[in-house]
């Protein structure tokens, strides 16, 4: 029980340096990172490798075709040796404008209804804030401490938000370093808006494409959108992309694509297991509210609508454009029509087998002038929960008071395979306390309060899986 | 045959000003006048209003509860009194950034194949360029021979682009004076890229819509774009209003919507004569070559894709966007997606009547939410080739060594309606030689020599239809 007295130091530290600490954290948001278009990109990278140093470690960015990866080592001697993966990238906020209360990169705290004080930037939540407080709880501990109970290996992307497209060339490159590594570490903030800790083992695979429709030689104008006039005798791109688009969803939400759900399968006994616990302490109602919507799809209630959401492959329309955009009329026949899908996949789903017959469908229902491009694409992975970085987490939520509500999945995504599958074999977790919001929407927030438990949680997951004993 | 002496002597006013003409032409195209969010409306408003009073007119901008109508008077106590109907406004530019060769209001003339000079900036083709063109030819009669041949009433509007939403207001109003007119013209650049001379007798109507679809009761999110896992579980308003579009087209471009196609009637007899005629001189090749089409839909050829041209309505998607739009990737789940919609309304669709069976297929499909917001709603008209005005614009292409093809319809819309129909009940004509393209596109033009014919032919046209004889 000796490290539960050094733990207590650490929170201390914690509570005593927050303001110092909430600064950090309101600085590395305020620095844009926007992969999507590079924006502050290579400033972050040199912020975040800085965090390394500052701790004590040795960090390098390591060039890839796209952005770099930071990469560090922070040796304490100790026995086990956790992989800090974390991502430095944002989302972009362009299409927010007018949506965000404060600027989006203006690090403010604002006072809001039911939290008090949120971190209100983008990025806050997903995921600078619970990155920049896993630092600071490293912090704490050598301050207090001397040392860290694990060594620590960081991989901190800069493409998470592009879907990792160049994260395997740097897992392939740095394979004899990750390997030293017995686990890995996702720092998160996961609590939900009423308090609850949500804990989740599977992350589902993702395939991002683009679909571009334009005039050819099936018809339609071929240079530039022509006088709307002419839709009398000439074809148009923007129909043909709907007609397309809509040949593989029909109206009641089944995806139509031949052989689509050929591999899913079902939850296996340990997540039937999961389910049923689940299921008694699911709070459907908060989970809306959460995402402000009324209500889910075919109005599912329980544990159908859990199973639903854990186990359905989707197929998401992010953006589609077309012609004039915006207020007033023109009347113009465009002569191309852009989509944006994600493609979500659950256990059993190949990626590239998938990919195929998307593919497929389109050329068999005529389609084949469609251009797609694919952004990224990767697999599921999943961990047991039986696995002792798991079991840690579990017992530091616990030590904080907290019981978390075990999801056997998640609906999101993350490139966990690198890491999770051969031949690197680690088992991972996705943690720490705190409430945050919003990711991937205007006015993306962490709890202030949220901030301060998250860092002291991060500090007792450390103590837990260096020195606790299992269950 | 006194008349033709005078105007070869205004020919030869407008060859020796030309340099000044053209000046005065590139002055008003680059005086922007965008009706989709005002950019120098009231300027271009006092500008065209000056034009009239340099020819000696009276003039004055009349308000109305959208852009003002600049009307005006310039009586010469002629017999017959000629209502010039004609727009100040053009589409916006802002999609077509990047596809300029020049600024698009630079009034720049650039050296093109296979045309020589030609002044390319919006609204060179469409219409201010002609319009411009016009008031050179009545400046040149005036300095001539000190009258001209008719009386002159002005009304032109900067609503046109916008689909003339108050333009019967305006019409309500002057009744009274518009009563004068005998018939009325509307200035245009009528030749192809092959220099032949194309004459359309009627124009279709339109009615131009927006259709929102946002999440709400029936499901979706209702106030943001959220994480794009979510779409497991909750609907997508994307996929929504393509399911809502696409159930009102089929993929074999037929418009499904209920009784649509019910009052549409075959051409007249008049009609299907001047078809025979077109039929011999219609050049499909040029026709595609100017709108870089490849084919015609369902590759109709001669009479079949006329009839289909001239005598279809349609459903034209004109824009639609939601969600994330651009480079890179974003994962979200779009609350809201927009579409704009055109619909071109051939003999004898009623334009209420139209409106109604769209909106009664989106509630008898399921889609009652879908909001729709009507920005232009007006009907078709059709004038005889045997009105004197018509047979004055025939008389006057031959005097230039030009047999026009005359097309029964266009597939385009012009309020026309509103002079054509009761009470004012006036023939009317469109024309004007020179060849000018790309409306509502990128890099507009009108060819340099074909404004100098175009103000020599309009000026043509104003003595036959004051002193020619009908055939």
């Amino acid at each position: 029980m000796q490290f539960k007295e050094a733990l207590k130091r650490v929170h201390r530290h914690i509570d005593d340096h927050f303001k110092e600490h909430l600064k950090q954290v309101q600085e590395y948001v305020r620095q844009p990172s926007i992969s999507a278009d590079g924006t502050g990109i290579h400033e972050t990278a040199e912020m975040t490798k800085g965090f390394i140093e500052k701790l004590g470690g040795t960090a390098k960015t390591v060039p890839t075709d796209g952005w770099p990866v930071v990469y560090g080592e922070l040796s304490s001697g100790a026995e086990k040796t956790l992989l800090i993966y974390g991502m430095y990238d944002v989302q972009p906020v362009e299409e927010e404008a007018g949506m965000w209360i404060v600027p989006p990169f203006d690090g403010k705290i604002v006072s809001t209804e039911p939290f008090g004080k949120c971190l209100v930037n983008r990025g806050a939540y997903n995921t600078k804030g619970p990155l920049r407080a896993f630092f600071n709880a490293c912090q704490s501990i050598l301050e207090m401490g001397g040392k860290l109970p694990v060594n620590l290996i960081f991989v901190i992307e800069g493409e998470e938000e592009l879907g990792s497209i160049h994260l395997p060339q740097f897992v392939k490159k740095c394979q004899k370093e990750l390997a030293k590594a017995d686990a890995m570490f996702f720092s998160d903030a996961a609590q939900d808006m009423k308090g609850k800790v949500i804990m989740e083992l599977g992350v589902k695979g993702i395939i991002y494409l683009d679909l571009i429709c334009q005039g050819g030689k099936w018809g339609g104008p071929t240079k530039r959108g022509i006088h709307s006039s002419a839709a009398a005798w000439v074809d148009s791109p923007v129909w043909r992309l709907l007609w397309a688009l809509t040949s593989m969803k029909s109206s009641d939400g089944k995806i139509v694509v031949k052989d689509f759900y050929e591999n899913v399968t079902p939850p296996s006994p340990e997540e039937e297991e999961l389910l049923k616990r689940l299921e008694k302490t699911f709070d459907e109602k908060t989970v809306l509210e959460e995402m402000d919507v009324l209500c889910f799809s075919d109005d599912l209630h329980g544990i159908e609508a859990l199973k639903r959401y854990l186990y359905s492959p989707t197929i998401n329309l992010d953006g589609i454009w077309a012609g004039h955009i915006g207020a007033g009329t023109k009347t113009v026949l465009p002569h191309v029509a852009n989509a944006k899908v994600d493609i979500r996949l659950v256990p059993h789903m190949g990626t590239e087998e998938t990919l195929q017959k998307f593919k497929n469908h389109l050329k068999k229902h005529g389609f084949a002038d469609i251009k797609v491009v694919v952004h990224d694409c990767y697999p599921w992975s999943h961990v047991s929960v039986k696995e002792k970085v798991v079991q840690a987490m579990i017992q530091a939520y616990r030590a904080h008071g907290h019981e978390p509500e075990i999801w056997p999945w998640m609906g999101g995504s993350a490139p966990f395979y690198l890491f999770n599958q051969p031949p690197l074999s680690l088992p991972y977790v996705v943690g720490g306390l705190g409430h945050a919001g919003r990711a991937h929407s205007p006015n993306e927030y962490f709890v202030v309060e949220g901030i301060r438990d998250n860092e002291k949680s991060v500090a007792t997951f450390l103590y837990e899986y260096a020195y606790g004993k299992e269950e």
